[in-house]
């Protein structure tokens, strides 16, 4: 046999806990941490089952759908991105892409991947996108299939409004796909409401749970559009038919699902009901507007447009003189906090505070202030 | 906001502990269970990015291999499989496939899902392909990119040759594909010394880790033409040039990694290597020995040719008159002991038990013959 380049250099995980302010993952409440130790069942178990039937009522909860599939995929919640572009888009089609940010620019990528065309209706980041330019696009795109934007940029801190979308969206018959990563548990996104068809987050950001398993919903309209597909969806390990006969149907081997992650969801969906999402929303608002107030005062200036900041991610300028660097490694090596730095155009030039699930609490507002304070001051 | 359809039925987890004799999940060591259990890190956090350098240096130890592309995927081992397919292969490529068992007609739907032509080389369900038929069919498609086998079918519980096959790819100057899922961490396949270019695995057979996770090992050939490839990759989930980036050059964000999954991957490769690689294989090798000889006792009759069963696997003939579900369920509710059913032309008259990881002990090989005596007598 051969030998491996070098021994490997540490024992026993020994990392301190961090307070998780970025944008994902947040911490994990004990209970969620401690159900994930919770026996390894087989895929095909009867517990098994009746915990996967478990998490489709608590996601429906959540989602605030009566949608019959409404469940979990075996993947980050970018696995929920491409799951929901890939099984839709067959070689060209017209996806009509409103973009404000980093996610909405790999929508419109990931459409392109699958033999789509990507109709981009692109607005400055830290903006949000009109009805009329989606309308218009529309107009000038009459074929297209779907509309897709994200809800929640976590790379601008600012949320798209939806609901003027979601009805011009369903008078043109089109499909209207919403991206709620960043959002999903920590603001009012009703699916069934909103006249969303397919709608996806993760596990590790507002919803309280680990990384490494998406959410999804999709409706009739959705699901009828993916069985009329003229050829198989290119992706076998996302193809959301085989997956639907595994959660639903047939209850028929697709994959093995990841126990210990859907346990932890399973709790985490739970503390969420037990909340409520209303409570639960209202909690990340307070966080939110606690911090950019904390923020202000610290006279720092806040990025994006003002009437839709997200409360559960804030996108804060780095003042003039202050190194990103320096500053985040202080927060993470003093501090024990993660802040996450800017992206594309905000890179270097501003951080991003997330405030989600369980991380978002008014004494991790007062901590970061603080430390921030301190740091500064320096 | 709309009322869920249902309330959920359960409250906190209560199952009992099973022994997880199918084809995976295995049995999780008390130790791996805890290991998820540490504080959740950012995905680019120091002490993060540290222990993903200690797994991809384990990982090296276990494929046998001096790889510097040795790393997971967030996902199971079909991800992996889809990643090791989708990233070599382009429209109009033409790939052979060595059959001997379901997983490997997968292996051929995938290659066909991103536009390739799968060169179907088949045998029959227990037997191996030989290299002879390899042979014969790179013959006939002298263009083919890569050769793609299963090594251990889960499916027919027959593992598959790889040494000749592996020099003749060589020789042709094609890649070797070789799908471990079934064997890694309990069957001996040394990467580098029989020529595959391109391995992959899963967290939950032999590797003694979580399912949800795969590891993936590529060398220099096969990245070099993954980067020669003249259209991006059509998944972005499972781009290995941008996972690559995460994992290894710049460590640039991809995806938010399964960080609990990651622990526990960690603590099973720790484990492997203090085990020692050749006194685990010898272990699975002695049990899966054992197990034969045990339901041989029985009266039963072992499937597949006999030359090639895996150690982690049997598949074996359910008698005449003795009825399937029935077993399995007596096995489950009574004994807590889970195996699984036949696959394709075994369904419903064979059973499939594995021995993989913290499974594969004598004392659950006891454990399942005097059940399955007990059963069987009734």
């Amino acid at each position: 046999m051969t030998q491996p380049k070098r021994e490997p250099f540490t024992g026993e995980l020994t990392h301190d806990p961090r307070v998780l302010l970025g944008p994902g993952p947040s911490n994990l409440h004990p209970r969620v941490t401690r159900a994930m130790t919770a026996p390894i069942l087989g895929y095909l178990d009867p517990d098994f089952l009746a915990i996967m039937d478990d998490v489709m009522v608590l996601l429906r909860h959540l989602f605030q759908t009566d949608n019959e599939m409404c469940i979990t995929l075996p993947g980050t919640g970018m696995a929920g991105m491409e799951a929901a572009v890939c099984n839709v888009v067959e070689p060209g089609d017209e996806v009509v892409v409103g973009i404000h940010g980093f996610f909405g620019q790999r929508l419109a990528e990931i459409v392109e991947r699958h033999g789509g065309t990507a109709i981009r209706v692109e607005v400055d980041f830290g903006q949000v996108v009109g009805t009329n330019r989606i309308e218009a696009a529309l107009d000038a795109h009459p074929a297209a299939k779907m509309v897709a934007v994200v809800h929640g940029e976590t790379s601008s801190g600012v949320g798209q409004p939806l609901e003027e979308i979601g009805r011009l969206v369903r008078e043109r018959d089109k499909l209207f796909l919403v991206d709620t990563v960043c959002s999903l548990g920590g603001a009012h996104v009703p699916v069934d409401e909103t006249l969303i068809d397919i709608c996806y987050g993760a596990g590790q950001k507002c919803v309280g749970g680990p990384a490494g398993i998406a959410c999804i919903t999709l409706n009739d309209r959705s699901m009828t559009v993916i069985g009329a597909r003229s050829r198989p969806v290119d992706t076998w390990y996302l193809d959301l038919t085989l997956i639907r006969k595994y959660w639903l149907s047939e209850r028929a081997y697709h994959h093995t699902t990841p126990g210990p992650l859907v346990y932890a969801l399973h709790a985490a969906l739970r503390m969420i009901q037990e909340e409520g999402l209303e409570p639960r929303i209202a909690r990340h608002q307070k966080c939110g507007d606690l911090l950019k107030a904390g923020l202000t005062g610290l006279g720092l200036e806040l990025f994006g447009d003002p009437v839709n900041r997200l409360p559960m991610l804030t996108c804060v300028m780095i003042p003039d003189g202050v190194d990103d660097a320096t500053v985040r490694s202080r927060l993470l090596q003093d501090y024990g906090i993660e802040i996450a730095g800017g992206f594309g155009p905000l890179k270097g030039k501003a951080w991003r505070i997330g405030l989600m699930g369980f991380s978002c609490s008014e004494r991790n507002v007062h901590y970061l202030i603080n430390a921030l304070r301190e740091i500064l001051a320096d």
